[in-house]
């Protein structure tokens, strides 16, 4: 059986402006797409805050992923609301509004029966609620983390912390470099791993991604899309699907991390073929398992 | 036996400023560089131009190479040179002097015996000196080029008129955009593939290179490299062990054509190491057949 993973992170209500579109009060925040991304491979137990307002459609699309949501309380108030706009390079975009609501007052609650989840990710959230977050655990097999960079600079200490007691941190190769204060890839990636965890995924956008271990480095490109929709959570599937192919691969080995990785960029290219998460709603295990082998043959020059 | 190469292209001396040190007229060139990494694999015949100034050394070490220099006119004059200055950023350079002296008048003329060579690469000058090249064979079996954005941008018509008559078209992503009007690299690349090359070898600095053909797309990592010393001439290089490659194996298949794209990444991995082809100077195939080995490592996950 596939061992289970526990999130915590946001769960929120995005406006999205592109080029060529809008999508307003659509379901977005960091442990939404992790969960749903993860969902695809293992069971999954999600720890989150909305507001009364948060749609009953959002929470039967959640659940029928099969997704715990158990831990996802659900309070006086409104849900967490992000608006921003995409330039035309998507690799820019601009908060226009920002609106934490009942995120602010956000104390994640593990439910008895998460306590037992094998995996543990800590979205984006403030570090000591991560570390608070952890240490309802006895001992997860595999923790993991990401976070932006205003915990870095804001909460440097609490974040380095953190970084200490977890096994694999998510970032992106500009967060990597704020960390660390190097601006080269491996420069960067051997300070980082020094502050504690065993692996580093350095996520690059439509470059793809590096994995660093002390001993080993693994690159993996992002799939070439022709059209990119919108790229929000983007790097939450890629971590969801990470851990998911994880956990129900039930080991943590070179080539199972591997494996994962790969997982978690198909999982990342479909999410930013449609706005929020509505490519991910329609996504079935077989459309992953065939561009899975569409990254075999894009990599592959051994055979 | 190995297919030979013809390359046509500028042989200077550069003058090169970086973060942490500089080197003063020193080996630099489209051709000169394609063809000390194209020479570690296959015979290389080189046509190009340089003064009365061109040191001794520097053309001995290119015969060292078994390059055939007949085709290297000297006249007189000064070689052509150029002198940058590299940002700490290394993907930004100020070009700081540039005099074309001899390479101004540059006439390309073939001597008889390199009229036999296999392969034909059309390094970076002025197109219609590109297709009169190659004019002067008959059929070479793989015809490829490179350019820079001047080229695109003041004779576009010349240049699009050459690219429909060669097989392999080597340029940056920015050049691809700007050549396509495109920034998307799956829809550059369909629009550059449209104009003739069945084969196009987007260059994306530290992030790899793709390459797109009519049916099929491949991605290989850059290298990560902790220390780069001087990114010069890494394009030419990278298309240089491409082309070797390919005449070494003889063949023209989907297989021998990805082995070289990641052939050419090492050579081109490597040369960034040191200023200008000092690591190429002591370069042995043994250390490409090892970081070739390496590249494996790095990508794969189908094992």
């Amino acid at each position: 059986m596939a061992s289970s993973i526990c999130v915590v992170g946001s769960v929120a209500l995005d406006s999205i402006e592109t080029e060529d579109g809008v999508a307003e009060n659509v379901l977005g925040g960091s442990s939404a797409y992790f969960a749903t991304a993860a969902s695809f491979f293992a069971p999954v137990n999600l720890v989150g805050v909305v507001g009364r307002d948060f749609p009953d459609a959002e929470r039967d699309f959640l659940a029928s992923r099969g997704i715990n949501l158990e831990g996802l309380q659900t309070v006086d108030g409104d849900t967490f609301r992000w608006r921003g706009r995409y330039h035309e390079d998507m690799n820019v975009r601009d908060t226009l509004e920002l609106a934490l609501n009942v995120f602010a007052d956000f104390k994640p609650e593990l439910p008895a029966s998460y306590k037992k989840s094998e995996l543990v990710f800590l979205g984006n959230i403030q570090p000591t609620l991560q570390m608070e977050v952890l240490d309802q655990f006895s001992s997860p097999e595999i923790s993991g983390a990401d976070t932006i960079d205003h915990w870095i600079t804001q909460e440097r200490d609490a974040f380095v912390s953190m970084l200490g007691r977890i096994d694999m941190l998510s970032i992106n190769d500009a967060e990597a470099a704020l960390l660390s204060g190097k601006s080269n890839v491996v420069a960067s990636a051997r300070e980082i791993l020094a502050m504690g965890p065993n692996n580093l995924l350095m996520k690059r956008g439509e470059y793809g991604v590096l994995h660093f271990a002390s001993d080993d480095v693994f690159a993996v490109p992002a799939f070439p899309l022709e059209f990119v929709k919108d790229p929000t959570g983007a790097g939450d599937c890629f971590a969801g699907g990470l851990f998911g192919s994880l956990a129900e691969s039930g080991e943590l080995t070179r080539r199972s991390l591997r494996r994962a990785i790969v997982h978690g960029s198909v999982v990342a290219s479909f999410a930013v073929e449609a706005f929020s998460l509505n490519r991910l709603k329609a996504l079935t295990r077989d459309e992953i398992d065939e561009r899975y082998r569409q990254f075999m043959a894009l990599t592959d020059f051994h055979s």
